[in-house]
């Protein structure tokens, strides 16, 4: 399965899962990368909160994001008004939502990696 | 062209608007109508205000909806807090946006023409 192809399978079960809580939505913007402005892959919401998302699924034990894709999130969500999170699953462990600010920072890069998700990350059922 | 890729252009220019406007973001939704939950074309907003529209591009002179499809934009606009809209361009003229209910009603459907968009509608200008 190609990299974009299990990112998208980690975005679609995100947002079912939203969609099973009583007043959340969550849908896929398309194309966020391939036009030319700042986009998340998730955009979720309920009335009072959004939640712009950044979604990732690796089979490695660290996922790497640069810093330019981290720069847009944020970008974006502050203009929208919205929480910016990053989820990611490392092989088939439980989906971790991230804030941005607690990816480790390298010189070039972000990493995380599953012990990270542990420590600082958050369950799905904890940012609902 | 196909309808699909005319409504895909109609949002194309419309995003692109957004993004001229300062403080704004815009972005497509993908699969809208493709998965199964309710989700608009194209999320627009800022800090403030959210905007769930609606994406049409036609040569013929009426415009028809399904009352599925503007009950779907009516209920993810409610839940997601965010203004509902429709874009319509007839032929070749500008971008219209109605609000949900000033569309006309009939039995089975709603329609919209180029003269209750002059009549009714907003220019791009007029919303943000």
């Amino acid at each position: 399965m190609s990299r974009k192809s299990k990112g998208i399978n980690a975005e679609r079960e995100i947002i079912h899962a939203f969609w099973k809580m009583p007043g959340w939505t969550a849908c896929r913007v398309a194309g966020s990368g391939s036009m030319k402005y700042p986009a998340p892959d998730v955009i979720a919401g309920n009335a009072t909160r959004k939640l712009a998302i950044e979604c990732k699924s690796t089979k490695s034990k660290y996922q790497y994001f640069e810093k330019e894709e981290i720069k847009q999130l944020l970008d974006y969500a502050e203009m929208f008004g919205a929480e910016p999170w990053i989820a990611i699953r490392f092989n088939r462990d439980k989906i971790y939502f991230l804030k941005p600010k607690d990816l480790k920072k390298t010189e070039k890069r972000y990493t995380a990696d599953l012990s990270l998700g542990k420590d600082k990350g958050y369950l799905f059922e904890h940012i609902t």
